[in-house]
């Protein structure tokens, strides 16, 4: 028998989120039921509420999840009631291809089941972080160490990993000299992240109003993409550079920041296709590259981590009925850094 | 007492190679003076010579030059009288930049000293292999081991250092599916040193033609890319693709054959930008990279690579008389693989 839980609800690519409620599966051999406490609000969400990407309607968004075990099945050995856990971008993989096999199931070969917009094993769409309760397989979720309050941790889900995956795959680390391009959601965890693995960290935003954050997150340096002179100063300065901005960019420009084996990583979408000559990467041997979120296994390396560091996002935490504003404030990138609905207000 | 000998020389932009002279320093101190015995055509070359990019003419070109030692400056330690030697593309760097010191001359901060169309130290421009002898830097001249006859060897001082690179700084080997774009001076050289380090070798040629050949150079497979199936089957296979083709190609289309990790190295210099969407890179983390040439110690580790693997390149000698017909050739593709001059024939 599903429950009916509330939750906040998508009813069309041009309607507002209002209250609503979604049925949650009952607890399988391997499932884990979660009493929601905080949802963090990613600009994806946004995407898909608005039907950006293709969307199955009624949708329910969220996923930067974290809230407290309330039930699990009769086979779970991971979680136990009453633990501190988190959920991602997704629940699910096929859990047989390669990727899935070396704990990469974001580049599941089958395609990872999304926390939302997705559809399940069972066939029924997947539902997200903005109700308060859900259901999900044991082995796609991930502890919250006691050092990070919930409503920091919730970002870390989604903007954490996203960051810290690269960060890690490439190296990031003492002698590493690292920019983030943007300081939003994602950019300032890049920050602390960063920082905290000992790296050099640079920040490259379009004007420098984030410049005292910056460095207050760790950053050693800032330069505003708006003045050509940075482009000049750092031009063969930099060894990784994170591009967590999805307008259109100058490629050529960034990567002329790159020393020789150089690589900047996209972790954003934009929707234009991006463009370079050869000659940008030949020259010093660089690299393009891109990176989705990270698997389970790094997750939870990554919330260990931030704990040791002291590390959560900078969050606002908002109530459900402010989460349209929330909408607008983020497509106006005014949120420092993240916004964390209470989901005992859904 | 500069010494005057004979060279093929390009007067302009538009006029053919024509037999002529040019000016050779007397050996410096730590100077090696080669008489030249082969010299490779390359796609540069006619580049060059016909002002693709910005040259200066009168210009000799040529950088897969073969030869013996003919004189030695006092201090020279490297190379002695009689040694068969040679020298690719470029004759000098500032030997202080961090990636002088680190071996990558070819990455030198300051530009390398291109073999020809360049200026040396001296302030006089280089001057390439279409001539009888040349006078070099020891640290910028290789030895050619006893196991490759010399005119197979020339190619393999751009050629085969610009594919043995990338296939050794990306690890081809036991366990990697590589792919090489295009069956050309480089493509051939990069299938016999991509098999010899013991990858998977597929080819991506236009049409089938060239299939025996590449099978017979060690490939395991070989596809025509004018056939959409064969971006449908080679889908997510690949771990590294070798381009070597600069005509405009459809990156996104290379990049969704390669799996999770998977990286496409630029080594040739499209014209025009490449596009790609972020997508294609995001999906499986993968990788769109350069690479030109390679520094002198790995130039020196290809070819004693080549000797002990028994490999040069597939070549037809010519007269230097054939020189211009040759470049027509070249552009037309029609050459199995590498056009060599007899420098007797200067």
């Amino acid at each position: 028998m599903p429950t009916t839980v509330k939750a906040y609800v998508a009813s069309s690519p041009t309607s507002e989120l209002t209250p609503g409620t979604v049925e949650r599966r009952d607890p399988g051999d391997f499932d884990v039921q979660i009493s929601i406490k905080y949802t963090g609000i990613c600009h994806s969400d946004i995407h898909a509420a608005r039907g950006d990407w293709a969307s199955n309607y009624p949708l329910v968004v969220g996923h930067e999840i974290v809230g407290v075990v309330e039930a699990v099945g009769p086979k779970v050995t991971r979680h136990s009631v009453g633990d501190r856990v988190g959920v991602g971008c997704f629940v699910d993989s096929c859990r047989e291809c390669v990727n899935c096999r070396a704990g990469e199931e974001q580049y599941c070969l089958q395609g990872a089941t999304s926390t939302y917009n997705s559809f399940g094993r069972d066939g029924l769409p997947t539902a997200g972080g903005y109700s308060t309760s859900i259901v999900v397989d044991e082995n796609y979720v991930v502890r919250i160490p006691d050092g990070i309050p919930l409503p920091d941790a919730a970002p870390l889900l989604c903007a954490g990993i996203t960051m810290y995956a690269p960060l890690r795959n490439w190296k990031a680390g003492p002698g590493k000299r690292v920019a983030i391009i943007g300081m939003g959601g994602l950019g300032h965890m890049g920050v602390k992240i960063a920082a905290a693995l000992g790296a050099e960290v640079t920040v490259l935003s379009q004007s420098l109003k984030k410049q005292e954050d910056a460095v207050r997150l760790g950053a050693n340096s800032y330069y505003a993409t708006s003045e050509p002179a940075t482009f000049e100063y750092l031009k063969g300065q930099l060894d990784l550079i994170i591009n967590t901005v999805s307008a259109d960019i100058d490629v050529d420009a960034y990567l002329s920041l790159l020393a020789l084996d150089g690589t900047m990583v996209l972790v954003g979408l934009p929707s234009k296709p991006l463009s370079q000559r050869a000659w940008s990467l030949v020259e010093f041997r660089r690299n393009l590259s891109g990176s989705r979120m990270g698997g389970i296994r790094q997750t939870q390396e990554m919330l260990d981590f931030c704990a040791t560091h002291g590390l959560g996002a900078d969050v606002e935490v908002i109530h459900a009925s402010q989460i349209n504003e929330a909408f607008e404030r983020v497509l106006a990138s005014d949120v420092r850094y993240r916004f964390v609905i209470d989901a005992t207000t859904f």
